[in-house]
């Protein structure tokens, strides 16, 4: 799940660029701007935080989203400033961003999209990245495929890069997916941010993609917590630039099944990438949740149980304490019957309706601590299954969100 | 708000009898059994845990407390084991205690409340608990006043048993009131519940008594919170024995107001105590929310914040970081406006309309450090206020609840 070595150039979906510079937001040599450019405007789908605090970028995305649909040509993202609660210059920052970027490559100001994460409430620094963008699209239009300095650019907290690939068939044509994404939850200084962008060669219709976007981020990027903080900032950006040729995909059937599978398969990896990296985090726990009356439901006792802190600690020590997993699906909301339900730790059978099951707490133990440590609950109460990612909560946790601003 | 020193005999109501003992659950000389026992029958009221997840003893004490209704005699607690996901065995486990004490008590089992904290999924040893019941009630009825022996039998990783008392004037009677109370959230090992339990020599109807229990809990034991998992078990009784004779509080009026404060008194200082002594915690933060639609959104938006890990990590290294209280609220649920928002650490006005408000960050930080700390946000969107109050978050807190059971 560690991918440090950086992406293939036979990974790059055609028609795309991306390059990254240093514009001293952050102290040089670190990259903190990032921009992806496509030689063709590309179909855009978007997935934006719920949170109703909002940063100027987000609300700037959602409209040129609306305004540009398929003709999409930029994305450019600052790390170190949210630029967020930052009131009506911080809209103007992002609308001259917009525009700066849009003189340099070429296209209008709604076909760029702007993205910001890092410190909520810091007055924005924006002369630093109108200086900077000129060259940053000369660097972009010239040759570069720097998708590993873009990787890089928006990274805050996160110990790593994160990126994952995929192809699929469609019709006659192998398109490619790559995918990239940055942070977990919010981040100490107020590093807010879960930022996902998955750039594709395929052709597929505008409305067709924002619900294959909407679609998977549910099941991947919404499916995962790290401390259930949701930031102001959060987006995921999927552009489709058509550069293979295949047949546009305008509806549903196999090249969409496809498509969505491949999508599916980056946005998986990514979220999970995240939550490895979580703050302070040495495990990956996955919940599922099965036999609740809905997916809804099942998804609202996966999401309580993996955003318990008791549930969480216990995993940072390897504790098969199978009553706080229970414990938190009563507290979920969701009717099901303690008694016919059944608690599942590292594939062992620890509660067996509502009470205890003889197992192994040594081999329980040892299964807990791996990587990546599975919990089932099945509530025996319908047929809705969910699954939901997080990682255990452990003292340096604490340690990177406590120590005080220097 | 660290008492240590027992409660002056002054402060007992009349007619109450306290009796602890070690009965073998935990490890002598640790009492582990405690018993309240009033000389006339009292009216009760209770709040219990909303968990979908129940413990015997809870599913027992609702049923008693309808069955009873104003005629409880004896409230019997032990700690160490939760009686929680139990099955059959545990309800027959929390009968045959409610029948030992009534035998003991010579009255009927329904007068006879049955409460345990403790680990989740363990089967109760009963039989010691029996064994031990037929000598605490000889104890009870002898002399013994031992309410510091039931304070401390009712503890698990508390550091310090908690108590409150308080009086007030019903017609031309003083009447007693005398809480305690234990834990805070869940509690390793899944030492789980709150429990609460306030006796009072006054007369009240049992109406007005649950009444008033239940709006008292909600602004009190109900709006705390550690770590967001409600227990499986929590539990708050009042016992009024009406000793005292004053005239039967029977509706509203000044004298069903006096009462309410008094209790409201009594329990505010429980649940602060609670909160103060939570696991690792330095410091109790209280949040109050302004200006929300209705108390019910400012309660929401209140507990969001409360329960938020970014913010009660902040807390414990005393980090002025005013974005994360804020978007907090934004994820509550609740609609506001962002930009019309302030925020207040300390007492410091930190953000002014959703943007940055200059303050000392080195003066913000100084108030941030001590025992109880302000946060207030007024939404500036209608007259809906409410309090909440939650601990820092320390690494302490992962310590306490990571390690293998050993």
């Amino acid at each position: 799940m560690k991918k440090t070595e950086p992406a293939p150039a036979s990974a790059l979906p055609r028609g795309f660029r991306f390059a990254a510079v240093n514009c001293g937001l952050r102290k040089p040599p670190n990259l903190d701007l990032g921009l992806i450019v496509t030689d063709e405007p590309a179909a855009a789908g978007g997935v934006f935080t719920q949170n109703r605090v909002q940063a100027a970028p987000v609300l700037l995305c959602k409209r040129h989203l609306l305004a540009a649909g398929a003709r999409t040509r930029a994305v450019i993202v600052n790390s170190r400033n949210a630029n967020c609660s930052t009131g009506r210059a911080g809209m103007q920052a992002a609308e001259d961003t917009a525009r700066a970027v849009a003189r340099a490559a070429g296209c209008d100001p709604e076909q760029v999209m702007v993205c910001s994460t890092g410190v909520i409430g810091l007055p924005m620094r924006v002369e630093k990245i109108l200086r900077a963008v000129p060259s940053l699209a000369r660097d972009a239009a010239r040759s570069a495929r720097d998708f590993s300095g873009f990787t890089r650019a928006i990274m805050t907290t996160d110990t790593r890069p994160k990126w994952a690939a995929a192809r699929c068939h469609l019709g006659t044509r192998t398109v490619r997916l790559l995918g990239c994404a940055k942070g977990a939850g919010m981040i100490h200084p107020n590093m807010a941010t879960m930022l996902a962008y998955v750039v594709t060669d395929a052709a597929i219709r505008p409305s067709v993609l924002q619900r294959a976007v909407s679609k998977v981020a549910r099941t991947t990027f919404n499916a995962i917590t790290v401390d259930g903080d949701t930031s102001t900032n959060d987006t995921l950006l999927v552009l489709a630039n058509g550069a293979t040729g295949n047949r546009v995909v305008a509806g549903p059937g196999r090249d969409y099944r496809r498509f969505l599978a491949a999508l599916h398969k980056v946005c998986h990896s990514l979220a999970l990438q995240i939550v490895a990296d979580g703050e302070g985090a040495k495990r990956v726990i996955e919940i599922e949740v099965r036999g609740a009356p809905t997916f809804t439901a099942a998804e609202r006792v996966a999401r309580t149980i993996a955003s318990s802190p008791l549930v969480k600690t216990m995993f940072a020590g390897g504790d098969p304490n199978w009553g706080r997993v229970l414990a938190a699906a009563g507290r979920s909301g969701v009717k099901f019957d303690p008694e016919r339900t059944d608690v599942y730790l590292g594939g062992l059978l620890a509660c067996r309706r509502g009470t205890a099951h003889p197992f192994s707490e040594k081999l329980a133990h040892k299964r807990m601590m791996r990587e990546l440590v599975p919990v089932m609950v099945d509530l025996r109460a319908g047929k809705g299954r969910a699954r939901v990612w997080t990682c255990d909560f452990t003292s340096d946790y604490v340690q990177i969100n406590a120590s005080y601003r220097t």
